[in-house]
């Protein structure tokens, strides 16, 4: 069941025999039904989730609206919003959208495990990196397109997402109105068939 | 010269007299002129910038226009684009909107100093977390709002901006037009008299 998240380690790092059961004994390895709320605004953020399989939606909640802001599937992980040992409410709320097998982990036995693995710590730190170019680079697209390129831009890079997720969820996430999505999609339907 | 960056870590560690000389022999301080263009599209991206004093403007070109993403003032630090040693080309311009102050790193000395600096490896990954943190949350921020609250929250959080940088970047930076950036402003202006 652990195997998912040590072969996608395996990419990166060889890690030895005690490396291995340090890691796996500071995990827990979950399965979540769908619908199942991990976090809720002004809950104490104290775990991080690595997704092995299925969707983790992040979305908050406006005068009472869902905005929803990311979805976290294989091999993505949620950031850990304990940090600098401060405690932090959340201001959102993640949900999982489908069955989800995560591999999470609390602040505490984090800090704890990398003290031990400064191998692993050094590696943590390159993902992390690796995150927040992306997160900053997911800003970036978000900030400098319209909403017909965002949706084409997801059919191209994460083309599952599309059929994944319930359509208001991802109209959210494009930052638009349901209706305003299946005019998109509509249009770009209409202009595929005159191409052919 | 380079005690604002000691100063800095200094929140989170106290550096010991190796440590301390690592850092200062790993980063060098520089200044760059007002309008310095620090990486360009194309460029392989092979350097962080940690501001000292000043600002850094990130943005884009599509289509002739330039689609400003992001400003990184006093201690933030550009994401190191250099990651699993691949190398990385840049999507994205740096630019400096006034004169600016910063310890640059190149990412191969990067490599080396915090393979001998286990500590200081440590904190850089907390410290990169809360980057991946703010970030997510920056753009959890921009997606749920409209262009005029997107607005206030730059006048409560980061007021310096407004006077900082010209009006046309920063209507880029809050996703709108600068003819709309001053319908919000004088709108507001109008709200705070009426309240008066």
């Amino acid at each position: 069941m652990e195997n998912e998240i040590l072969d996608y380690l395996s990419e990166f790092i060889t890690l030895n025999e005690e490396e291995r059961n340090a890691l796996l004994q500071c995990i827990s390895i979950k399965t979540f039904p769908k619908g199942s709320i991990l976090i809720r605004e002004g809950d104490l953020a104290t775990h991080s989730y690595f997704v092995i399989e299925g969707c983790i939606r992040q979305y908050y909640i406006e005068d009472g609206i869902e905005k929803t802001t990311h979805f976290y599937t294989e091999n993505q992980s949620t950031p850990s919003y304990f940090v600098k040992e401060k405690k932090t409410t959340a201001q959102h709320f993640l949900a999982c959208t489908e069955k989800t097998k995560a591999a999470v982990c609390n602040a505490p036995d984090e800090m704890a495990f990398f003290k031990d693995n400064p191998r692993l710590e050094s590696l943590s730190r390159m993902l992390t990196e690796q995150d927040f170019v992306d997160s900053q680079e997911a800003f970036a697209k978000f900030v400098k397109s319209t909403p017909e390129e965002r949706y084409k831009d997801l059919l191209k890079n994460r083309p599952d997402l599309i059929n994944r997720v319930p359509q208001y969820q991802l109209a959210s996430y494009l930052g638009i109105k349901p209706e305003s999505l299946s005019r998109i999609r509509k249009r770009l339907a209409k202009s595929v068939n005159t191409e052919i």
